[in-house]
C-alpha cells in the first residue's frame, strides 16, 4: 500500500512530482562522512539514529561508514533495520505490553538487540519475554540528565535497576542511555555546555557508583546532533545517537557557534519540493504542501533560494508562501524547495525518498528512489 | 511496506498493540447516518470528504448510506478511490504539472472526475491532457468565499474561467467550488454564520451570473462538519463536503451550538491508544504517542475519561500527560485513550484502522482492521 514513486532513477530534476522528500546527496554524503571522522577524532563509537531516516538503505551507509550499529525508538523499528542487515540495534526508548515484548526477543535471537528501562516491573517482563523467546536482550537503564522525560533521576535508582537487571535471566547489563534531548535546540553554544555539563555530572557520578558495585557500562549511550562535540569530549559517553545529521533542518540550522554565528558542520541535505498551485493574489502563492507533507512541530520550513519568501498558514494539503518581501516573480506551476522545519516526523510522512545528484546545478538528476523502511513503524 | 497491524479481528480490546488508531463502530456508524439524514433533510446532496478518512472501505459506506460520490484533495487519493468502486469523485483542489495531469485524465476513462481552477493557463494544460487521454474532465471554478487560500476573488473572474472550461475542447463546466474553510472552527455559531452568509453572498451572485450567460453550475460544492447545516439551508450550495463528522475531534468538539454549549451532533469515533511507558515522578506519566502517532496541528489531544489529565511536551515518539489535577492513580504499563486534536492529519499517519465494537465497555472487540488505503497518497 504504498503511494507510488514521485520519481524513477535517471528523470530529471524538474521531472519529479510533487510533494516529494529530496535527498541532495552529494551533501548526504558530506554529512555522513564528517560525522564519521568526528567520531573517531573525539574517540568514541557512534551509532547513528534511525528514527530520523527510517531507512535500511542509509543505516547500511552509515555502517560502512564506521557505526558500531543503528539505534531507533520503535521494535517495529529494529524489526526493519535487522530484515535489512544492521547485526547491532538499541532500541533507545522503554517498551512495555506482552506483544511487544515477544517481538523484541523473537529479534534478540537474530542479532544484538538492546532496550532501555526506568522501572522494575519493566525488567521483570523483559526477563520473561527473553527467556521464554531462549534469546538475550542488552538492557540499558536509562537516566534522565535533564530533559524531564522518560528514564531515572538518581544514582541510587540506577544502581538497583541494574542489579535487578544483572541478576535477571535472559538479560545482560548493557550500560547506561543519557540523552540530553532539551539541549540539542539550545541556541547559544554556552546553553548547551551548561546543559551538557550538568548530564555529565550525574552520567559520571552513576558510571562510578555502577562500577564500584562490579557494574561495568558497555554502553554510556546519548548525544545528538546539537551537542555530539560536547558529550564525545567528556570522556563519560562512548557512543553517540545523533540522527539529524544526515539531512539537517531549519530547526538545527537556527543553532548558533560560539561565536554567535549560525552552524555550518553540516549542511541541508534534506528537501521538500512543491509546486505552486495557485497564485491568488500579488504577493501570495499557494503550494501543494501542507500538514500532510511537512513536520511542523519545530516551526515551518524555509522558502530555499527566494529571498524574501516566507512559509505560512498550512492547512492539511496547503502552505501560503508570502511574497510581500520577495523581488523574485512565482508563479503558478512553479516549483519551490522548502527546507523542513524539522527533519524526523517530515520523513515519517513519505514512502519515498528520491535521491538527486547535482542538487542545485542546472545538471540535477534522479539518482535513486528508496524506501523509507520503517515509516509508520509505529509499534 | 505497510507497517504490521497492530491488532487481528476477534482480539479483545486490551490486546491491541499501541499506539493504535482506533474506531468505535457504533459511534461511527451513527455519525455516518445522522449526517446522511442532514442532508436528505436539507435538501442537499452528500459528497463526503474522503482526505479525512482515507478508505475505500469508509468511502463505500458513505456512498451506501446515499452519498453521490466522494471528494478529495490529491490525484492519488482519487486513483485509491476508483480503485476501491467509487464511480464519481472531485478532486476538490487544483492540480498542476505534466504527470499528474495525464493520470487524472487517465482516470477520467473508467469514472466521473472533477476537479477545480483558478487560473486560466491551468485550464488550457487540463484540456491537453483530456483531449491527449480522450477523456472528459468536469471542471468547476474555485472561488475565494473568504478563506483566503486558492480560489478566485470576483463573479467577473469566475465567469471569464466558466467561459474557457465551456469553449475547451476535452472539458465540461462543472460548476463553482465554494468553501469556507476558515468558518469551520470558529466557536460561537453568530461568527459561522457571518462568514457563511459572506460566502453564500458572493457564491449566490456568480452562479447567477453564469446563468445568465448560459453556464449552469451542475455542482455547488462547499461546507464543512462546522458549518454545513448553515451552507445546507442556503438554497445555493447543492453539495456537501464534510469530511470530519464522520470521526469528529478534539478541535471541532469546540465549537459551540447557539445556547452556548459545545456542539454534540456527532459523538468521538476516533481515538488514539497508548500505553503509560515510563512513570517517572509523581503527577507525570509519559505515553508512547508523540508527533509521528498524532496531528497535533490544531491542539493537542484530550485524554478520554481521565478527568484532570493532559496531554501535552509531545516529541517524536513520546507524549507527557500532566496528572497534577488528576485523581486517579496511572502506572507505567497503563493505556490511555487519546481524541487526537485533529482528525485527518493523525489518520494520515497510520496504516490501519482497528475497528472496536462495544467501545467504552467490558466487552470490546476488534471487529475489523482496515487499511489507510490512501494514506501518503501525497502527489
Amino acid at each position: 500500500m504504498s503511494a507510488r514513486p514521485p520519481a524513477e532513477p535517471g528523470m530529471a530534476f524538474d521531472d519529479i512530482d510533487t510533494p516529494a522528500l529530496i535527498i541532495d546527496l552529494d551533501r548526504f554524503e558530506a554529512n555522513i562522512a564528517f560525522m564519521a571522522d568526528r567520531a573517531k577524532a573525539l574517540g568514541v563509537r557512534l551509532r547513528p539514529h534511525a528514527k530520523t531516516h527510517k531507512s535500511t538503505i542509509i543505516a547500511a551507509k552509515q555502517v560502512a561508514a564506521g557505526a558500531v550499529g543503528l539505534c531507533c525508538q520503535k521494535v517495529g523499528e529494529a524489526e526493519i533495520l535487522v530484515e535489512g542487515g544492521i547485526r547491532d540495534v538499541l532500541v533507545s526508548n522503554e517498551v512495555w505490553g506482552r506483544r511487544k515484548l515477544a517481538r523484541l526477543a523473537a529479534l534478540a535471537r537474530h542479532a544484538r538487540i538492546g532496550v532501555c528501562v526506568d522501572d522494575a516491573k519493566n525488567v521483570a517482563d523483559l526477563s520473561q519475554a527473553a527467556t521464554r523467546a531462549d534469546a538475550t536482550l542488552n538492557v540499558l537503564v536509562e537516566l534522565d540528565v535533564g530533559a524531564g522525560r522518560c528514564g531515572v533521576r538518581t544514582a541510587g535508582e540506577a544502581l538497583a535497576l541494574a542489579k535487578a537487571i544483572d541478576a535477571a535471566p535472559g538479560l545482560t547489563f548493557g550500560g547506561l542511555q543519557a540523552y540530553q534531548g532539551s539541549a540539542q535546540h539550545k541556541r547559544s553554544v554556552q546553553e548547551r555546555e551548561a546543559l551538557i555539563g550538568a548530564a555529565a555530572e550525574l552520567t559520571g557520578e552513576t558510571q562510578k557508583r555502577l562500577k564500584d558495585a562490579g557494574l561495568e557500562c558497555g554502553i554510556v549511550g546519548g548525544a545528538g546532533t546539537g551537542t555530539f562535540e560536547l558529550e564525545g569530549k567528556t570522556g563519560i559517553w562512548n557512543e553517540l545517537q545523533a540522527g539529524s545529521y544526515i539531512f539537517m533542518d531549519a530547526d538545527y540550522a537556527k543553532n548558533h557557534k560560539a561565536d554567535g554565528r549560525p552552524v555550518d558542520t553540516f549542511g541541508h541535505a534534506l528537501f521538500v519540493i512543491a509546486t505552486v498551485m495557485s497564485k491568488p493574489a500579488p504577493g501570495r502563492a499557494v503550494v501543494d504542501a501542507g500538514h500532510k507533507a511537512l513536520g511542523n512541530d519545530s516551526g515551518f520550513p524555509d522558502v530555499w533560494g527566494l529571498d524574501g519568501a516566507t512559509y505560512g498558514r498550512p492547512s492539511d494539503e496547503h502552505g501560503a508562501i508570502d511574497l510581500t518581501n520577495c523581488k523574485t516573480e512565482v508563479s503558478a506551476g512553479d516549483r519551490l524547495l522548502l527546507v523542513p522545519g524539522h527533519c524526523d516526523p517530515t520523513v515519517n510522512l513519505y514512502d519515498w525518498y528520491v535521491g538527486v545528484r547535482g542538487m542545485h546545478t542546472p545538471d540535477a538528476r534522479v539518482e535513486c528512489v528508496w524506501p523509507v523502511s520503517a515509516r509508520g513503524a509505529l509499534t
